[in-house]
């Protein structure tokens, strides 16, 4: 693994070292054994499956980039296939491409405006005990100190800020069981969901805006079930909804406010995200900002993002890719982009326009207004 | 097996033999052996594991007296439990009591005034296309022609004639998915259910009078089913609604009834079985009401009463033992019932009020009347 290659080659290489959540070990050794043997400048170290390097040049100010190794299970989509100037293949989106980017910067910048913390991190794709951010946290909460935090999933190359919360509930509704031959022996637990799905299909979710961001929420049910048998009047049925909700709310509002939706329905909260403020009012977000031409969205969906938020710090997403591409098995990426997030990670850690050859000339140039 | 015991010992006798459904290879034998060995005056013939066994004398009419052999799963009650002159186990109530009653009847009864015929069949308690009688119906079509069928399915001891129609139906709504992060992009199949919940949460059941009974309709949602993911708006959900209607109905005018009250909605039916007219005008069905004392009911579930209501004959439940401790692990019956039932039925054909000891004297002086 040549970490000085094109970030588009480097991505191509991690690509073709499969890493489905929980097998990470073959990237995690070839990502620790580069960065040890050609980026002498950096502090590293190994930490499950995941592996840590960092700059300790005494900078007034650090940021993080963070990218998860593992992939979601292969779907014949994988050795990399390359199609011109597009590599398609698992994980090009979610996230080696990100992943390039940053062993890319690790390798080629000794000298950062800033100190950097690169984290290449396992089991991203499962469930959130085994997130391997979450094991740092517990056994290095040092290496997770920082004035920013860049998480490269996929954006389409844009600076996503903060992130929307996101809470599940669970409304249930009892009734008494009883042959629907005789129904009028029983009540119907199906039926009493009627009027809470009035409520549901009829709510106006809210538009908001923070830091010049707008936030959409949402209010959607995702599941629903009940039913004993075909001639039976059901005596329970579960409403499922997923309530997501811009970073203005705080969980515990977030709750609130849908219990006041639901007011006389028995509700429990099954999952609860509190989401992120944009923060790019701090100084090296606003850098970073200002780097990337000045453009940034709102992140709607959750990530890693709100664990660096929880820690105190801004936290954006930006990483090369169609992030309505990831875990599809079509998922694809334009080399372009690639190097787009490459050019304006460069100028935002050195103060220059990248060097490197950039087949978007005018994004460029915009990126230095 | 004693055919001439008293039909509470017969029951026990029954209840003894274990025959799930699939499994009724040697209650079968035992009933065959019994009715040739003790029946000399029946014409008897086996069709898989079911008896049929009938007179031929020449009478102006013939009835049926139709009785499952087999029962629902085991559920730790067997063997047969007594407790003074109640009988705790599987099949006491569906429907060991009835079958008692009907093999006490075919062996000590050469010369009823109508001529009989006895069904002992097999596989009633599972899916419909393997029930014994409708083999029957193809393989022995002679053996179900009479001018009444008496079903021995329980009935509290009291004739339940006719029996409503049923008829379950899946309605479905699309929509199209979406991250729940990006709910507008979607379009949500659940909330789409709200609108139809609606109408048959607020639906109004009739209440229908025919030859005297009280049919009480339903509309009932059974199950509701959607979802895709947590985070996913789904974009299909089903609601399956049983519509119980009054044998006033037909089939057709049931289901057009179904399609006006979701009238917009994706409708499909997934199965339709006809109610039956009470038909208690008929002669032979006028008589056998007489001897249980004039009293009769609607038969509100559906039961095989209707099948042989198709074929063209008036058709009634009567059985000892409360059909709501049917397929419960509790189930039980009073010894009074089956009494009661062997003298309603022994008064019906001989036009003698039963010899046999009955611990009910009121109820048989009432049957008299």
């Amino acid at each position: 693994m040549d970490l000085h290659a094109d970030p588009v080659d480097l991505t191509a290489t991690l690509v073709d070292i499969p890493s489905v959540s929980g097998a990470e070990a073959t990237i995690a050794d070839a990502v620790e054994a580069a960065l040890t043997e050609q980026a002498g400048h950096l502090e590293v170290v190994r930490n499950g499956n995941a592996v840590l390097a960092r700059t300790n040049l005494g900078r007034p100010s650090r940021v993080i980039f963070a990218g998860h190794l593992d992939t979601v299970p292969v779907n014949e989509n994988l050795p990399l296939r390359r199609d011109g100037d597009t590599l398609h293949g698992l994980g090009t989106v979610d996230m080696k491409g990100g992943d390039a980017v940053f062993l890319s910067l690790a390798a080629t910048l000794p000298e950062p405006r800033h100190d950097v913390t690169f984290i290449f991190y396992d089991c991203e794709e499962v469930d959130a005990v085994r997130n391997g951010l979450g094991r740092i946290e517990r056994e290095l909460p040092d290496w997770l100190r920082a004035d920013l935090a860049v998480v490269g999933e996929p954006s389409n190359a844009v600076i996503e800020a903060g992130c929307q919360g996101t809470m599940r509930v669970e409304l249930r509704t009892a009734g008494r069981r009883a042959h629907t031959a005789r129904a009028w022996m029983g009540q119907n637990a199906i039926h009493a969901l009627a009027e809470p799905m009035r409520r549901l299909a009829g709510y106006q979710a809210r538009d908001v805006e923070i830091d010049g961001l707008r936030y959409r929420e949402g209010l959607q049910a995702v599941r629903l079930s009940g039913g004993v048998a075909g001639n039976v009047v059901p005596d329970e049925a579960v409403l499922t909804v997923n309530f997501r909700f811009a970073p203005d709310r705080s969980a515990e509002q977030a709750e609130k406010h849908v219990r006041e939706i639901f007011d006389g329905f028995d509700l429990s909260v099954v999952d609860l995200s509190p989401g992120a403020l944009p923060g790019l009012s701090a100084p090296a977000a606003a850098e970073l900002v200002q780097a990337a031409g000045g453009k940034a969205a709102a992140k709607l969906g959750w990530t890693d993002v709100a664990r660096f938020a929880a820690l105190g710090m801004p936290a954006v997403n930006f990483g090369p890719g169609d992030p309505t591409l990831a875990h599809t098995r079509e998922e694809f990426v334009h080399a372009a982009e690639i190097r787009q997030v490459t050019g304006v990670l460069r100028q935002f850690l050195t103060g220059r326009a990248s060097p490197s050859p950039d087949h978007h000339p005018s994004r460029t140039r915009s990126a230095r207004q």
